[in-house]
């Protein structure tokens, strides 16, 4: 599917998210990452970057099930604006330290000198957008 | 198990957090909570409250496996800092209104009129800490 403008303009050229994945024994693993939106295809993706691998790569190679959670920083009237994501994602090798550099520059600045130039190709996490939650103006 | 005095920092009086649970089909549900913490007993215990049932109240009866995080607002190197909790939960009837005053007050401010005075006595899901990680002073 794809994601409205107001979903898009959350993520923006890319966003600190939680990444929830499944543990082999069912049980929730979390971690926090860079996300970027790839709106380039028929169906809208959730791509994030990883040097190694990490648990989260090989729990998606378990199970492909993964949850994506965005806070917006501005307060509403009882809780934070939220865009939350449930989707099913596949492992892609090589790509990280592109995405990451691109990511590296909109989130930390130009200078950040992350990641190094020796860094290994990692892994790419390519989410498919199943359902759209949350609360702001990118639900209903 | 305890939380070190950066982590209970972290949480202060009331934070912000993504509450993982597990959906009955054993995917990943998230939503963002207040979280409290409750240090009084042997062990530390995170506190929501929610006014009605919710799918994660119903979730936490049929799995009781959740994850909690918290993001810091300071940025760091390369990612923001952030409090990682696993733990198992339990939902207890009624109290609901009283800690999401407590919370309202420190959260929104003294003022916020939340939540409103005919709110229903609703539940508490208290998590007990099994297992901290994350990035930041209160891993290691």
């Amino acid at each position: 599917m794809k994601l409205n403008d107001a979903a898009r303009d959350l993520i923006g050229a890319g966003a600190d998210a939680t990444l929830v994945t499944i543990n082999p024994d069912g049980s929730p693993h979390v971690s926090v990452v860079w996300v970027a939106l790839d709106h380039t295809g028929a169906d809208d993706e959730l791509v994030t970057a990883h040097l190694s691998e990490h648990k989260k790569v090989r729990n998606v190679r378990g199970d492909d099930r993964v949850a994506i959670t965005i806070v917006a920083t501005a307060v509403n009237k009882e809780l934070r604006p939220y865009l939350s994501i449930t989707g099913t994602a596949r492992i892609v090798d090589g790509g990280a330290p592109e995405l990451l550099g691109d990511l590296a520059a909109v989130l930390l600045g130009p200078d950040s000198g992350f990641p190094p130039a020796d860094a290994p190709p990692g892994y790419l996490t390519r989410i498919r957008i199943e359902k759209v939650g949350g609360v702001g103006p990118w639900v209903g």
